[in-house]
C-alpha cells in the first residue's frame, strides 16, 4: 500500500515508516522541506537493513500519491498542516496520529474546541474524507525495537472500513489494534499520552503504554 | 480506615466494599433508602465469609460518619447525590467513580461540561474537599472474583497526599494504581470505560481493563 506519513521526519513518523517499510508497504516520508525528507528517508534506509526503500517528498506531494495519509506533527502544526494536504486528500483515508499537548504542561490533558485532535482535522479536512485516529500511545523507541514489548493501539473513527484497514496496517506494523468505537472517543487515546507522560516520570522510563486485558471469559 | 460508598447498593459499589471489607476496613455502604442499604450489606456478610461486617446507612448518614467518601452514582443522579452529601464531607476525601455514559449511547465518550465528570464533582463540592477519580474501569464481576486478573487503576486528583492516600487503598484492596496526573485528566479514565464498553462488544466478553506497560527499561 501506498503511505504518505506527513511530519514524517519526525521521530513517531519515522519509526511508523520503518514498521510499514518492514511489512512492504511503499512508503513515502513527508517534509515542509523536500530536502529534509529526503535526509530522514535515505538515513531510514541506511539504518534498518532490508525494508522497501523509504522515499522522501514535501507533504502536499506525499500525500497527493499516497492511497492512505498519516498525520504525526506536533498539535501547533496541526491545522496548518492539514490545510496543506487538505485537497490531495479527499476521497482517502487520514489516520491521525497527533496529541492535543499545550506545552509545557504536557503532563495535563488538553481538549481541544472540537472535541479531540482528530475530531478538528474531520472539521478541517471535511466529509470526504476518512478520518481514523491512532497510535497515540506508541514510543518511537518501542517502533525501531523489533523485540520491543509495545503498546497496544486504540483505533477510533466513524467510518467501519477505514477503521478495518488501518487495523490491517497495525496488524502489519507488528502491533495489537482494537476498535475503540467512534472518532469521538479519540480524545481517550489522545488524553492517555499525557497520563503515560505522568507516569514516565514517576518511574524514570520513556515509553509506558497500555495493553488491553480480559479478552477471554 | 472508615469508608463511605455512596450508591453502594449497585455493583461496582457493593464490589469495592467487598474488597476493602476484606482487607480489615470499616465500610458503610450508602443508599437513598436506609433499609436498601442496610440489605445489601447483610447480603454482602451473608455472601463472602471473614469480612470485617460491613454496614448500610443512607447516604448523607453514611457521608458523615466516614473518613473517607466514595461516590459510585450512574451519571444521571451524580450532581443531585454530590448536593446531598457536600455538608458531611467538606475536609474529607471523595474519590470519585463516576462515569458520564449518556444512554442509550454508552459506548461513546460524552465529556461533561465541567471537562469531567471528576471535575463536576470538584465544582459541586467545592475546594475544601479533595476529590480523587479512579476505579471507573475496574469491572463488579472481577472485584469479587479473587482470582481475577484485575484492571490497573489510575488514579487523577489535584492533592498528592489524597493521591497517596488513595492509591494505598488501591494497593490494599488487591490492584494496581497509577498516579495518572491532574483531576483534569480524569476524562481518560472516564473515557476509556466507553472504549472498552466497545471492546467488550466486538470479543462478546463482559470486562476488558487496562494494564499499564513498560515499566523497566
Amino acid at each position: 500500500m501506498k503511505i504518505a506519513i506527513i511530519g514524517g521526519t519526525g521521530k513517531e513518523g519515522k519509526g511508523l515508516a520503518y514498521r510499514w517499510a518492514k511489512a512492504g508497504h511503499k512508503v513515502t516520508i513527508g517534509s515542509r522541506q523536500f530536502e529534509k525528507a529526503q535526509h530522514i528517508a535515505e538515513e531510514l534506509n541506511m539504518e534498518k537493513q532490508g525494508i522497501k526503500p523509504v522515499s522522501g517528498l514535501q507533504n502536499s506531494d506525499a500525500a497527493k500519491q499516497a492511497e492512505l495519509v498519516v498525520v504525526t506533527v506536533p498539535f501547533a502544526a496541526h491545522v496548518a498542516t492539514l490545510e496543506t494536504i487538505k485537497d490531495a486528500v479527499q476521497g482517502k483515508i487520514v489516520v491521525d496520529v497527533t496529541v492535543p499537548l499545550v506545552p509545557p504542561k504536557v503532563s495535563t490533558v488538553h481538549i481541544p474546541a472540537a472535541g479531540s485532535a482528530a475530531m478538528e482535522a474531520q472539521s478541517v479536512l471535511g466529509e470526504d474524507t476518512r478520518v481514523v485516529s491512532a497510535f497515540q500511545n506508541v514510543s518511537y523507541e518501542k517502533l525501531m525495537d523489533d523485540n520491543a514489548q509495545i503498546s497496544d493501539v486504540l483505533v477510533c473513527g466513524n467510518d467501519q472500513a477505514a477503521k478495518n484497514l488501518v487495523l490491517q496496517l497495525i496488524d502489519d506494523a507488528g502491533m495489537k489494534g482494537f476498535d475503540a468505537g467512534a472518532l469521538q472517543n479519540s480524545i481517550v487515546s489522545e488524553g492517555m499520552t499525557s497520563v503515560l507522560i505522568n507516569i514516565n516520570k514517576k518511574f524514570g522510563v520513556h515509553s509506558a503504554g497500555i495493553k488491553i486485558i480480559g479478552l477471554e471469559e
